[in-house]
């Protein structure tokens, strides 16, 4: 008999070779021990692929009619309603960014983190060359680079508390390790950590994130003076404090590289970023790159999604011009986040032009420990405490929110998609078919020996012109309104994509303040630990209420422009038409 | 084996049970025995019907394999180059009014007409209630009346001059019957028709018409002084005399009536011309008898048809209102016709309020001796003889006109017709798509809970029900731009449909001419006699060239005033279509 697993949680799959799991589906496994977490299988809709071994409970059929069931692994006191987040990719490029279940074994019958308490910060790795050299990159689309893997520092011993103090470098060293108040040392630290469980799915985006080690107060690391981002109380909550250096970028049209004595080619973009007025050359690569870093160190920021790759035909005008656009909107959004701006990474790729200076600033941005769990570190938030429940209610309302904007815009890019293929295709053929029947009517008119008829042949026959050119207006008009309007709407599905992790790493650290009160009533916990796991959650929450109303504020800003520039677009098109017809018209005066 | 036939002409249907057939064509008959004038059989097409038993000629197959084919019949002299004209209708209710084959036999057999040459001249008979009682006609749709089969009056033995001669009722006199400056007897009058022959294909337009009779100088009649027709020489050749008192006339919304104590119900038709400012009530089928005795009356005058019969949802407001434009551009056509605005039968419709006056007009049209080729003799033309060369010259030019505006305006009507459901259905769609994409979009952006978002949200709704409302304008657009143009192209596709039969007429007469001047040259006809045929002939060019031009002038004058109303239309439409973008615009302003 197939060996049989029952889903735990819902697992959704993003790459290919992955399939999607359902809470309770039962699956027919093809083997038991799984491949670096992953197992392989067939779901109940038939599709074949792998998922999360930790996602699922083996069911083993007994031999010969005796049941030898396994006792049933309990749920995992921490997983929150919300969907669990899916891996980044499935298969062996990347599972080494994910604890194997065993190790995971391992940590929840060892108790908490060894001495200073700090775990690796694996995090959200993103696919970069595992090479430091820059030209080993020749392809845009260089899919066989490996995930780097380094270990990141340790931050030197950790059960620091949340006092930042002054290294020699003029960094402040900062941990979460125990309770701001406490002073507490590193045994406090280790206690704490003993008695606020960890979450065993280590596919988590709380864990892979590092909010749970944060919360958990196993974050440690120096934080620099210019890396302290403040969390400010604006007139609709919490809000990030606005870059008082705002600055933009352009990109100039694409242009066509060659090396290797032409045998490898790509698009390079010239960016101009308006504070620097220094213009330096930069590759989708390197915007990949640049994706990469971020997404790994801001873990409740949403980092606007780059253009999508697309394997053939990407010397293609249409496509280049088309992840330019793409390109603009997400360089808009990039600069536009008071965060994202001013990252040092960003800044690196918007002003470095020399090679060498690249490369360095390139290994120290993959080596920044700032990272994951310990960018929360460098946060300064408002002192009030914030209201647990108006939190929860917020982020609640959210949630809701995006999944109801996400459909929209959903259906509204399709709606959109569709109205501008009827427009070049229907609309400009129907149109046309008009014009060429008034020139035909004209034709015949011609033949008819009448002189008093020439001024009428002629007039049908320029009407019948501006019906084929209003069928082209048609064919056109798409460019100019509709397509930017699904380049957006493309940006925003994909920040749509990202708040389910940021809200999933909220909720894992309100579920942690929940837990350690619940410890602290039941006499399991000291309420000073509890205090400072509800004082990190604090910072998480008003991180993400500071990411949430920045989405909201350039939401209204972007959709404003948006919708302004395509109605300004349609009205500009229809009065196109209208003067097409009054000239026509005019050609029967006198007729 | 099957009895197959060979086509003589081309045959084209018109009439449901009726096929066509091309000259050469092999058929299957199903009896040689002819119904009335119609065989039965199945064309090369596979298509199965009826089709004149004159236009084929059997071909019998011998049995036992010894062939016993008939001796082919032979071509008849006059049948010209063009199709032969379609009879009226098949089948035994019309028949009557096609002299069947072994009479058409008996007539060839026997040379020309009997004494006084005079031959009943059946014409294009209109279908119309044999019954005097107007009260008869229940319904507007009465296909089952019959078809009226009265002689015509004889014109008291012929034989007379063309030179008008007064009689005691201050009618002239006039006959055909020998040249006019002959004035030749009987005899010679019974000589002329024996000598230039009679066409052998009773199913011609121009035999039907009564062209025939009166070329041959068979028409005789009593022409009144307000019968008088006039055809002057103007700039762009010969033309119909203007009506000194043009009038035009308006046709009412159509009401609702009943009779039988409700149990019949029709709609009635309110029209005042405005040269008596005196309204009518006329029913649809008023219209239909007046459009009958017109056609019977013209035989080279293009009546324009009234609107097509519709037997179910007659009653329906859509149906009833597009008769009443239908009615409307008739009603213009009629009263913009130097000819047909002055008809007696016409302006009896238009002015007759009391019934007993009607039923003695109405009898009196239908007694009416001047139908026909007796038209022909109602005209004064211009003294000048026409160019024969020319005169052949612009009627063939005026043929291929027809004929090619015939397939552009058949092409124009499709592609209108087509343009409008697209309008009406597809673009509609479309664009309420849109309108419910960004409404969705509003209501999901409504879910945010940000109050400086409530201004785009509502903006964005108000673009939505904009968007709504465009894609009404659009389906409504086409009642006031297409439909029009459809309506005003479905009167012209009638009168393309007259002039084959009108241009058939006129060559006919043409024939007849170059038959005499042959017949002079080899010495069987006097000189006199041909010039009196060639001056009928004049007569009849002059009323076809007369008609062209007037088609030509109205066609000019209707289509630039379609054409500017039709894009003053599409221009208000697109004025309105950038109205509403710009209040959703302003919507935005402040948000």
């Amino acid at each position: 008999m197939a060996l049989q697993a029952r889903a735990l949680y819902d697992f959704q799959s993003e790459n290919v070779g992955e399939i999607s799991v359902r809470e309770d589906e039962v699956l027919t496994v093809y083997s038991e021990h799984d491949i670096e977490g992953w197992l392989e299988g067939v779901n109940s809709r038939g599709e074949r692929g792998l998922f999360p071994a930790s996602y699922v409970q083996i069911q083993r059929a007994a031999a010969g009619g005796v049941a030898a069931a396994e006792p049933p692994v309990s749920r995992y006191a921490n997983v929150p309603a919300a969907p669990p987040p899916q891996p980044a990719a499935a298969g062996p490029v990347v599972s080494s960014t994910f604890c194997p279940p065993p190790q995971l074994q391992a940590a929840t019958a060892g108790g908490g983190g060894g001495p200073g308490g700090l775990v690796q910060l694996g995090g959200l790795q993103h696919q970069t060359s595992g090479s430091g050299d820059d030209d080993d990159w020749d392809d845009d689309w260089d899919d066989s680079s490996t995930v780097a893997d380094e270990p990141l520092p340790g931050g030197g011993g950790g059960g620091m508390g949340f006092s930042p103090e002054l290294d020699g470098l003029g960094r402040y060293k900062v941990s979460t390790a125990a309770g701001r108040r406490s002073g507490s040392s590193a045994s406090a630290a280790s206690k704490s950590t003993t008695t606020v469980s960890r979450n065993l799915n280590r596919f988590s985006t709380f864990v892979k994130s590092g909010g749970e080690a944060f919360i958990l107060g196993e974050a440690a690391g120096f934080v620099k003076d210019g890396d302290r981002i403040c969390v400010v109380s604006g007139p609709h909550g919490p809000a990030w404090q606005e870059d008082p250096y705002p600055f933009s970028c352009s990109i100039d049209e694409p242009t066509k590289q060659t090396k290797f004595k032409g045998i490898k080619s790509y698009i390079s973009y010239r960016l101009v970023p308006n504070h620097t007025q220094i213009s330096v050359n930069r590759r989708y690569k390197h915007f990949d790159w640049l994706y990469g870093r971020l997404v790994e160190k801001f873990p409740v920021i949403s980092v606007p999604h780059i253009p999508e790759k697309q394997a053939t035909g990407r010397f293609e005008e249409d496509f280049i011009s088309k992840r330019k656009k793409g390109l603009i909107l997400w360089m808009n959004h990039m600069t536009s986040h008071p965060v994202l701006a001013r990252c040092d990474a960003f800044q690196h790729f918007l002003t470095c032009s020399d090679e060498k200076a690249w490369k360095q600033g390139k290994r120290k941005a993959e080596k920044d420990d700032m990272v994951g769990g310990n960018f929360f570190l460098t946060l300064s938030t408002p002192p009030a405490p914030l209201d647990l429940q108006e939190v929860e209610s917020r982020v609640d309302g959210f949630k809701s929110f995006t999944k109801r904007m996400d459909e929209s815009v959903f259906q509204l890019s399709h709606t959109a998609n569709e109205f501008a293929r009827k427009q070049v295709v229907g609309f400009k053929k129907e149109y046309q078919k008009v014009g060429t029947s008034f020139r035909l009517l004209s034709q015949a008119f011609e033949m008819d020996q009448q002189s008093f008829s020439v001024g009428l042949n002629r007039a049908i026959a320029f009407t019948g012109d501006a019906y084929d050119a209003i069928g082209e207006l048609f064919a056109e008009q798409p460019k100019q309104d509709i397509d930017p309007i699904v380049d957006l709407l493309a940006l925003y599905q994909g920040h749509l994509t990202n708040f389910p992790d940021i809200i999933h790493v909220q909720k894992g650290a309100l579920t942690k303040v929940k837990e350690s009160k619940r410890h602290v009533e039941e006499g399991k916990m000291e309420l000073q630990q509890a205090d400072g796991v509800r004082e990190r959650c604090d910072t998480i929450s008003f991180a993400t209420l500071a990411e949430i109303h920045h989405f909201h504020t350039i939401r209204v800003s972007d959709f404003k422009t948006q919708m302004q520039h395509f109605l300004q677009q349609q009205i500009h098109f229809y009065q196109k038409v209208t003067q097409k017809l009054e000239e026509a018209l005019q050609k029967y005066d006198g007729v």
